[in-house]
């Protein structure tokens, strides 16, 4: 390493983000169990654009005031009011090409807004389906980079650290790292990569519980593959834009 | 898994206890460099007790209130105004038998207090030197337990996320865990665990950095030997006592 690299650091919380200084930086939104997936899903498959918002209320709204798909899910149900969920599945070319979606995300919408007020330089989302999306980008930019994962709640989860650590494994040798939480998450990639949807079944992993609770293990294991929708969305004014 | 079992959670950072229920629990304090080392150390050479404070002002004015041994450091060194420093290897049964030690603890002090401002039911320290000790009293008790690490000014580390992973490996079967911190403290450990000394320089991380970089390598080895003092501090009344 040399002191001429930018640096990259992970953070494995919302709650952590005022640790970290992110102006001028890169900053990686990260909300794998499926608000990211979803995201470059719809990108993928020609969506025109996604509005992120934290509410349903938000989405309802919005949906009142342009020609849009409102989204969202309450305890793995479409939210009343909204008219299609959370599922990458939802999102085909034939469904979605050229409309714009507005998302309920609630924590990666939140950890977005809190990127932006500290300044980034650039906002992206990363999940398993974008992942060499967005470490060639990560790669083609001279500046430092912060790994930003969604949690729930504030808590730490399983999957978002794992793929923390997927892009750590690919990138660091062109980043400065003195950063735990990154090597927390590279050590867990690394035990986990050869079968992801099994540890995560093995560990009990909170998220896994809670969507196979309600049948939701094709979007676990979709969500888990990487390169399935491999673009790049990119945050301004408000949007989510494939570049 | 049983309802009955009490919980286990694991907070791997001060900044995120407020997501747990600390109410009635037992509380872990964790700081494996050094500081709950060093208190484990001195309770078992014979210590009257330990008062762990989070300024070396405070140090200082208990120092001239009590006869005790003030120790303390910043940046590698006994601070200014203090006698002793945190290092395990000061605090021999020669010197430390039958005295008072007042030790400057920043990170660890700061979460003991929040530990109690929640209503914590017990509130005990743990190092890889009373490893044994502290899984025992868990094991005895009946109730929900949080093992909180100290970290360093809210970021994450290495090894006190390790501590917590190696509780977790020998207790897990006795607790209902739902909580992902916990599943990665675990993975972590369990890839740690044959050689935790050259896990920590591998991996660069943070604290075996800064300690190594003042020579104190002797200590990271120290601290990272399980049940080398193997008692269990016990927090009441602001006082570290063994029981």
């Amino acid at each position: 390493m040399t002191d001429s690299k930018p640096f990259l650091t992970t953070c494995l919380s919302p709650a952590l983000l005022h640790l970290y200084d992110a102006s001028n930086a890169v900053v990686v939104i990260i909300d794998v169990l499926r608000a990211t997936s979803t995201i470059a899903t719809a990108l993928n498959n020609g969506a025109k654009y996604v509005i992120p918002v934290d509410s349903v209320a938000k989405c309802i709204e919005l949906g009142k005031q342009i020609n849009c798909i409102t989204a969202g899910e309450r305890d793995g149900k479409i939210a009343e009011g909204l008219a299609y969920g959370n599922s990458p599945f939802e999102y085909s070319r034939d469904f979605i090409e050229g409309k714009i979606l507005v998302l309920t995300t609630t924590n990666g919408t939140k950890l977005l807004h809190m990127a932006l007020d500290k300044g980034a330089r650039y906002i992206v989302t990363g999940s398993f389906a974008n992942l060499s999306a967005t470490c060639d980008f990560l790669l083609s930019q001279n500046h430092n980079v912060i790994l930003g994962c969604a949690a729930w709640k504030d808590k730490i989860n399983i999957e978002d650290t794992l793929f923390a650590g997927a892009v750590i494994n690919r990138v660091k040798n062109h980043f400065s790292i003195n950063c735990d939480s990154s090597m927390i998450a590279e050590t867990l990639y690394l035990e986990a990569k050869d079968d992801m949807y099994e540890f995560m079944k093995k560990q009990n992993a909170s998220h896994y519980l809670r969507l196979s609770g309600y049948g939701l293990e094709k979007d676990i294991r979709y969500c888990l593959t990487p390169d399935i929708a491999n673009i790049l969305p990119f945050y301004e004014n408000g949007i989510l834009t494939r570049i």
